[in-house]
């Protein structure tokens, strides 16, 4: 069930709307758009009976909603949502760059990195003090002392800071330390963990599953807005195929796809996608020509020394000259749309 | 590492050499096997100079380890692993048979399941109080509500308990309530669910994520090892592929790669792997014709009125008949198995 | 459109309802069932007009058929086809098996398995004389030399030849020397193929693409039938998906889904899905118990020197042990049938 | 074998040694580079002695090949191929468009497209005579007839056409009528097309399989070029994938994959692979960014009366907005890759 209000419809016309949904034992998501607020109702099995709400004050209907998400939806939130990271924004029409190294290692490693990153222009900054690794005996991460390193990044370079938690602990760890929480590939279906990430005041970075449909990813960002946070970026970053010449198969396709039926912003991650070096520029170039809100790609200082995934990293020098290339197109494909748009 | 201990090692020599590899800064996993020891070592990186081993008293063998696998391999442990679930056993030549709805829904629903699948003469009862669903809207299960119903199957018929568990939480509950605690295919490589559960002392059933590799499903497992609980036991319930005639593809030719390089017992899903009533039989016979070590199927005393996955539940009559059919098979082929052995 | 005929409707009924179908310019495909005949209307897009044929002598109803699929389909005839292969039959309750060499590479290899399989008691003999190889520098078979080596082999040992034609030269060829014709799984959309093939009045052995789904094999097969060619024997032999442990993914849930849908009778050949000699055995068991009408499986007299997929053949007595267990096991299941099957 | 010859070598030497290869029975392959010319050797199974060739005149060097494919490798010609078709090139710095209807169904259709092909600037036209249809009861498209429609459109509005053959008669007519054979996705390893279609002088346009590696696609195009035809161009138009959301995956990062490889230019195909109109332009967008030399676009003058595949294709407005977007889009990252060349 989705309640639009008019309008006109003052706050409390709305307030009352979710005293009403909540007397009724659901919940109420009241999301403001530019011209006027919708309702979502969640909580409920079956339908909801339209008559509780249509002669409401200050509502303009109440809309029966029958495919399977509600919040993510772009019936909800006609215009597309502009989430606050830290000091900066994702989804509101600037090309969102997210860089840093895989793992963070060591200050050393880290600094030279955000330097280069800071220096590029770029707002936000990655590295992970927690990483999933498939073997139980692979480097697992420096924990905590990773975050303060990358805390301090924030202090001295104004970046903002992107980093994987993988279970509760790291997540009330990286709300503390950081300033936007990822959550990974292999916990795209966590249930417990996204209904966590639900509660937290931090935008949220959802990476599609390896083997993720579109309902799929948006049901698990679903998840966490049904919790009541509303910040969530989604992130392509490749699907498992047959296909073996490259890690994964970037699946540019969803970006239109996302479009249609959400709100949300959604970046494109080439480095965990392609597992290559070589192949992050001509992939980041397709995400930002795809229309996708932002790249999150890997620099190290050193690839070849890199704990983790050296082989996809680019070089300080390699992500400079990116990051000036991509901005670029990004404004001449923007360009071209204001000027080929129908009046 | 892997350090074989001669056939006539004594326990003083086997606590030596653990002694030994715990100075190292690394950790030794003892399995004993019929005739003779071996000790895993893991928590190294790289290698681990053998001679710190090899004139120890009892030591015949210090293996260097390419794989990325020890705990789970064959090489550690030649036999095949009897795990004991309760009162009963998965992986010594018997057929086991888990079977019961989908959810816990109510204890009239639970009962009648149990009592038919008591009857038949199966040793483990399934069902879920914590049920992972895509939408977050989707009926959940119901807790520790559900836990203390099938705690009372357990009591009045005797059936140990399989049943599954999505954080830390509800592994705390399971391992109260159950006898054997399922991590789902959703969190196959949620590592962080894998260590805890490796810290508990009640068996695992591991289900093969939807898009897992052999080696992540191994290495899944040898998370859960590498804490200290070996008694794993894993499941194919179908992976995703492009095929649309059943709601994923069992891939029956997993079982015979396990039993290559693991001493892991394996069991077959066919409910959740075709999501079609009608298939669940055919993929049953071809599971135990396959060899698994037993299967795990939802029985529903009213498919058209389940909570959850009801079009692919068995009818009691159905399940009972199933039941039957396969211990016959199962036993022809392991006479003939035994006729046409090479001698 | 389907026109179901009496039971009593006679010869000459029949043939007026096929010259009235042919008249409105459609093609008309009269199949007899145990106890009626129905007619397939083909020919036409869109739909027909039913009220053409109601009030014909003999017809008992017209049928509207939305799906895409006509001669397959189970609705046109209610039993299930049984194929006359040579002086055999495949579909009729046996096990057929179909046995022999990748390809065939000099006399003296394919009368040494010849031997073998006719000795085994097998009716049906397979070896390659056209090789589909993926390098233009592969071995590419011996062509009408090979095809001359396995028409010995009939008339030596009383075998069927089943062996591949890849184009409509080939087809000649093998609808000279050979007793069935076998489409590759890289020609399963080969349409042209297709058409030539249902010319023919010998039956096809169709194998299903690597990524075909369900509905485009029967489609396939529809293709053949609709040229007047009703002899199609489907064979499942692997898919390709993501899982890395055999060379392609046995799918064997599409013998039921094929069952539900289709009269034609269904194989599987668990060799080349595998690729690997020691998955065959259990998959085969597989395909027997999951109620395919037969196996098809690669025997070499030397598998270490085989020119073409050698990894996967099985020896003689591999083969010979084998077949004395997929028969009991056919056996076995069938009896079990047999009990349990409803009165 | 690889024979790579002085840049000196003189037009009687290339001569002398394809000599010394026939000699031994088989095949040289002489490909002119900007400054030196390789002769490629095949035909051989296993080895071929380098010693034969290296001491002749002009031979620089002979080199074993490893790998499995010889003709389509960089190795063989260090630079990037420019395939001449009709009057205009593919591969060549420019960005190549191929559009036009799915299938050729009436002269109007095709004319109003290929007008607005025309005055769009691009150079090559598309359409169907012979049409790959999954099931035999949909529109298999005009054949000959259809044919002499394009030839006409090459006649008025000087584009060069590009329309597939599916089977050796439909080779020879394309040849006849059009400028470049496309062969389908579902023929890509129908091998005996492949080599029909290497001995025509005709260009030909090669689209991956629907499940095709990178390893099976160049593999394909070796057979063609083994036959004598270098005239390949590869098609990227989606692979079969779990994910629904478009009808296939575009699986954009094969081109640079291919790139580094093989000289063959690539074309990616946004409208078969995404199977929605409002995905074409993003999709085309990517395959710009990501390096494609060229894009194949369906344009109907009313998409929604298309015999096939409507919804997918263009109108002619939105096809002429596109295509000043993609030439502007092409420019601007040619320009910003020559600014960030290192020098």
């Amino acid at each position: 069930m989705l309640i639009v209000m008019k309008p006109d419809a003052t706050q409390s016309d709305i307030d009352r709307v979710v005293q009403v949904i909540e007397r009724l034992g659901f919940r109420g998501h009241p999301m403001p758009g530019e011209s006027r607020t919708a309702i979502g109702v969640t909580g409920n099995r079956g339908s909801v009976d339209p008559t509780h709400f249509e002669n409401l004050p200050g509502v303009a209907e109440a809309i029966r909603v029958t495919k399977p998400y509600k919040l993510i939806s772009s019936d909800l939130r006609p215009g597309r949502s502009v989430i606050k990271v830290g000091n900066a924004t994702i989804g509101g029409g600037e090309l969102a760059m997210i860089a840093g190294p895989c793992a963070v290692e060591t200050p050393g490693q880290v600094f030279k990195v955000a330097e280069v990153v800071a220096a590029s222009g770029a707002k936000f900054f990655r590295g992970g003090a927690f990483k999933p690794r498939t073997s139980p005996y692979a480097f697992q991460g420096k924990g905590e002392e990773g975050l303060k390193i990358l805390a301090e990044v924030r202090d001295q370079f104004g970046l903002n800071i992107v980093t994987e938690a993988m279970d509760e602990h790291g997540i009330d760890l990286v709300e503390k330390y950081g300033d936007c929480i990822q959550i990974g590939a292999r916990n795209m279906q966590n249930f417990s963990l996204l209904k966590y990430a639900g509660k937290t005041r931090k935008p949220i970075l959802l990476k599609r599953g390896l083997s993720a449909t579109l309902d799929e990813f948006l049901l698990a960002a679903e998840y966490i807005m049904a919790e009541g946070n509303y910040d969530v970026i989604l992130c392509e970053r490749g699907i498992r195929t047959f296909a073996d010449h490259a890690r994964n198969t970037l699946d540019i396709s969803i970006v239109p796809a996302i479009r249609r039926l959400s709100h949300l912003p959604v970046i494109i991650d080439p480095s965990h996608a392609s597992g290559h070096n070589y192949m992050v520029e001509p992939l980041a170039r397709a995400g930002v020509a795809v229309g996708a809100d932002g790249l999150i790609i890997e620099v190290h200082p050193c690839p070849e020394e890199a704990l983790c995934d050296g082989a996809q990293a680019l070089t300080p020098l390699q992500y400079t000259q990116l990051y000036r290339q991509l901005q670029t197109l990004h404004n001449s494909i923007h360009m071209e749309e204001a000027i080929h748009a129908p009046a």
